[in-house]
């Protein structure tokens, strides 16, 4: 099956068997300015240069797909704030495209499959699967399947308030979690913090639209200490937000996947803390934070294709 | 069967059918400071009492209890901060006590169960009942099921932290929603703002330990300038609070129970309208808030009184 994670920056798509195994994974820019069509086009060239070149080893079943705001129940994706697609059935267009049977599910849900089928939550029934991007998405697991909430879209940790008086959001809010605690979160706390204190940075000798959580990223690595600082609060907010969500939903454990969840440790390990701190006694040294256990951060392509996996083998 | 729902300032308990009709039911201070056993003793007594007056039409069966932090896999209530009991297992206490079977949930459980089966939610599948007391507590029904987590605690909605330099809490954290959201927190809120104001209000007349919520629901009510601001207040803390939780969960509807939701649209109708300006558009205009459809409030009662139906009714 071919899996398709559409994210903010880039789309990642990857063929992957059965068993989990991606056979071959690319990365191309999502371009979100342009429609849903023009990057399906896009996806396909790649795609079927691949099957061409394999064509007697591989055969394409069908396709999986994880995006932004998407209905596993209708097809949707509706107006996705980090994608200016507005609200189109990317079932239809990804179907017309291919020519092949299309299963779409949100992105944080897909990672969550992947995770659980073959990544960090293998055995686990109640869990939650966190995307850090260039958004913040989540896939809540419950008693073993995806929770979809009445209306589908359950799992929209991104815009959950922290600071009412807080940033501006693309979606039209302010101080949702995403501002904080995503690539472009970084960056902005970079920025921020930058203009507040007094000590040393390098983060001020490089231009502020060049700044990418990436560069902060390696900075704090060296010890620069504002890039230490932002990965701090991010890990304050991010610390506090999962307390809040365990003591509400439960789990075993979050999965923390996607681009920023490659910062490790620097985020990881005082993201726990701060969770813990925000616990009340009955939730305290219960829930683990784990990284993604998919190797290469797969989780969201590998998840998508398990889903259209489970939805065409017989196809 | 006998309901008892365990408050920390009042316990209410009553013999409910298993139509759910309410035979009759009575009121006690919880006194939250002395033993589990003592309320225990006193609570029988007086059932003891109705009982040998009725005793030709009434047989009590068993007993359910809601009460906070209550375990329904252990029996156990865990360190509640609103009563000062430590962790006690008050299934065997009670049954001790009565002499006959007992099952215990947590309070805003056996409000939801209430609620669903006798109450605003008959007929739903996905909601959350807001118990608005002493504390704030929240049962959250998935899929027609109370969810418990995987720790059995889910639901403990009146610690999420919405403010971490905010109120010192008696869990020992700060800025958790029911220092700010529960009949408490709505004088705490009544206090700082006759501090911060100078317009002219009737709050400060009172001596601050004297001030209760029904006391600045009444002042509201007659148009006192701090105490509808105090209501304001509370709602936007409340309807951002609840949009966070429906983007994660995806409810139906919230079901809002207790003391104070007899404040009735002086706080609903603003929490609606504060929840739907904290919601993305895919979740907009769906999510109802209704009040409890227990007659009396007594959702927690007779979902406890349910609760021990559900169980021991070939008792």
């Amino acid at each position: 099956m071919l899996g398709i994670d559409i994210g903010g920056t880039n789309t990642v798509f990857g063929f992957v068997q059965k068993n989990g195994k991606v056979i071959e994974d690319f990365s191309i820019p999502t371009k979100a300015k342009k429609p849903a069509k023009e990057l399906m086009v896009r996806v396909r060239e790649i795609a079927d240069h691949f099957l061409l070149e394999n064509s007697e080893k591989y055969f394409l079943n069908g396709i999986g797909i994880g995006a932004p705001n998407a209905s596993y129940y209708t097809g949707l994706i509706e107006n996705p704030p980090n994608l200016k697609w507005g609200t189109v059935n990317l079932v239809k267009i990804a179907g017309k495209c291919f020519n092949k049977p299309v299963k779409i599910t949100n992105d944080a849900n897909a990672s969550a499959l992947g995770e659980m089928l073959f990544g960090a939550a293998k055995g686990m029934k109640n869990f939650i699967a966190i995307t850090l991007g260039t958004g913040l998405g989540s896939g809540i697991v419950v008693d073993g399947k995806l929770h979809y909430g009445a209306n589908g879209f359950a799992g929209e940790l991104g815009h959950v308030c922290i600071d009412f008086r807080g940033r501006h959001c693309g979606c039209g809010k302010r101080g949702c979690l995403e501002c904080y605690v995503s690539a472009p979160g970084v960056v902005r706390t970079a920025i921020e913090l930058s203009a507040k204190r007094v000590s040393e940075t390098r983060i001020r000798e490089i231009p502020t639209e060049e700044l990418s959580a990436k560069k902060i990223t390696d900075l704090a690595k060296k010890g620069d200490a504002v890039a230490l600082e932002t990965f701090d609060y991010t890990a304050h907010l991010l610390g506090v937000s999962l307390a809040n969500v365990a003591m509400t939903v439960g789990p075993e454990a979050f999965i923390i996947c996607g681009g920023l969840a490659k910062a490790g440790d620097l985020l990881l390990k005082k993201t726990k803390e701060y969770m813990e701190s925000h616990l009340i006694d009955n939730f305290k040294n219960q829930i683990k934070i784990l990284p993604s256990g998919v190797g290469n951060g797969n989780s969201a392509v590998i998840g998508a294709a398990a889903l259209a996996w489970t939805e065409f083998s017989n196809a």
